[in-house]
């Protein structure tokens, strides 16, 4: 790459950032449609403290990081054009830009994103958006759920986010808050969730979810290989443990993905009630589990969902841009200027 | 009105026809919206066995006396144009205008409704579809919700059946069967619902789940004055005697209708997380419980909607075509040739 050559002297090229409840992910697209550079950080956290601006400053701080970054591995010191910012964030973002509820993110919680980073991104057009809403717009253009019209995206990391396509449109509902799917409450009497509710989706089929199954399991006597791997404490057993022991062909460890599967289905039965998609997309780091997740999902979908056999089947699918889709989305929403 | 004469003669009418699970109601809508007929009789019922043949045939015999009724109520014999006909039907409707699936009205299950009112109105155009995807038109076009470019329509029937407004268009989904809201799972370990699962919301929030919830109560021996009233059995006591009861100021009654209203505020906090509508509009017989219902539906709805303070408020309103909103939207939609 020839710094400030051709189509990589910025005219062209976006940056997509997504800030994750563990990790901040950006890529930069070229304007067909590659992403020719990426870059990472951990997600400062603090106290989780409730809109803390100390961590506002934190992110965005790793936001204009990343940018230089990106801009440095493109290989021009100085762009010719400042490439456009898309930033995805975990939460309830309004139309303007600001985080007004974030579970998964407190410290974000109530801060003006779009003004934040735009002021320390000077020369950059800065598009703030749900992360979710971004991750849609990639999957349905470019990725798993392309050609089809109705689509629901389901981000399996910390948390559930999701972003809908209606009639081949992204929609984010009449204040931008659509597709908060994980908050969808599925059982009253359910455990507590970050939101201050009980029982919401996310605490049963989320990353998060499967942490929670994986040490009551362990603690309960199962789990036994996936314990000894752990350091022989049940408490400190991860999702990632009992994803990795499944794959590894653990029976315990692939009946408690099963039974974070069957949740997934669950779930994704209620919004084909709703939406009636002709595809869900699976995102986020808890796909990982593979085959024994999608198989199980997919067939506690078919068992529960309203009218089975007498309409047609859902696609559910993983989402072709793994954990990046949020970022990719970002950087295509920022190219054209919006979600649409 | 003389026969034939005007805009009665028959161009500008359209005809609205909403086959419900106790009753089928007719309107005719004349070219500035206006109700200008009504008719109505009882749904015919079969055994409740599945895609009974004869059932239907029952039902199309009645959409067709409503029909001759509407004609002959508007003084024409013989209409100049034979006025286009909407049918709705409470279930899942294809967008061909088979009805695959319908808990409610099992004997209509299966069947071509098109194809069988079709050949039975000759002259006439034909359009059958949800009921209440019609009756969110007819309250986003004329009612409760104009003005509101994000609306969910929640019909209180026997069950609990729904329409949806997204960015002014109604939405039907992939194949026609978007919003069956009364068929999302709220618990997994729920009563069981005729559509084969458990703990489906119409189990709780719909006329069915008020008279299940009231003999509950009666046989616990709650609603004295209400047993009393139905002739001293707790078990037949009925949602509409409880309903009467509220509204006298009985407060055992009343307290039946708050929880019924709780469950209904719980059912529509979780739609706004996947919709975020600005609107919704609770139509069917159920409403008129009145403000026991609405208020508490409110107050569960504000206490339970993911981010409460920090969104801005949806407007929750009883629908203005009361239980005629899905003939008035099936005689929209008929005149204008669908939903849009």
């Amino acid at each position: 790459v020839t710094p400030g050559a051709g189509p990589l002297g910025g005219s062209g090229v976006s940056y997509g950032i997504d800030i994750g409840g563990t990790k901040v992910l950006g890529v930069a697209l070229d304007d067909a449609d590659t992403a020719v550079a990426e870059a990472r950080v951990r997600t400062p956290r603090g106290t989780g403290r409730i809109e803390a601006g100390d961590v506002a400053d934190a992110v965005v701080a790793v936001v204009a990081e990343l940018t230089t970054e990106l801009t440095a591995a493109l290989g021009f010191a100085q762009p010719e054009v400042a490439p456009p910012v898309g930033v995805g964030a975990p939460g309830m973002v309004d139309r303007s830009g600001h985080l007004r509820f974030a579970p998964n993110l407190p410290e974000g919680q109530g801060v003006d994103w779009t003004e934040l980073i735009g002021a320390r991104l000077r020369g950059h057009r800065v598009l703030i958006e749900n992360d979710a809403n971004f991750a849609v717009l990639a999957e349905h253009r470019l990725g798993a759920a392309r050609g089809y019209r109705h689509v629901v995206m389901v981000t399996l990391g910390t948390g559930i986010g999701g972003g809908i396509v209606v009639d081949g449109r992204v929609e984010v509902g009449s204040a931008g808050f659509a597709g908060e799917i994980g908050h969808m409450v599925v059982d009253p009497a359910g455990p507590p969730c970050p939101c201050g509710r009980r029982g919401c989706w996310e605490r049963f089929a989320s990353g998060a979810g499967l942490g929670v199954r994986a040490r009551e399991a362990a603690l309960a006597g199962r789990l036994g290989q996936v314990v000894k791997i752990a350091g022989g404490d049940p408490e400190s057993v991860r999702g990632e443990d009992v994803s990795a022991a499944a794959a590894a062909g653990d029976p315990e460890a692939r009946r408690v993905i099963e039974e974070v599967g069957w949740w997934l289905g669950f779930g994704l039965a209620n919004l084909a009630c709703v939406l009636d998609p002709e595809c869900f997309v699976l995102g986020g780091g808890l796909v990982h589990a593979g085959d024994p997740l999608l198989d199980s999902a997919r067939a506690a979908f078919a068992e529960l969902v309203e009218g089975g056999a007498r309409r047609p089947q859902a696609a559910i699918v993983p989402a072709a841009f793994d954990e990046r889709a949020g970022a990719v989305g970002a950087a295509l929403a920022a190219r054209q200027g919006g979600l649409w």
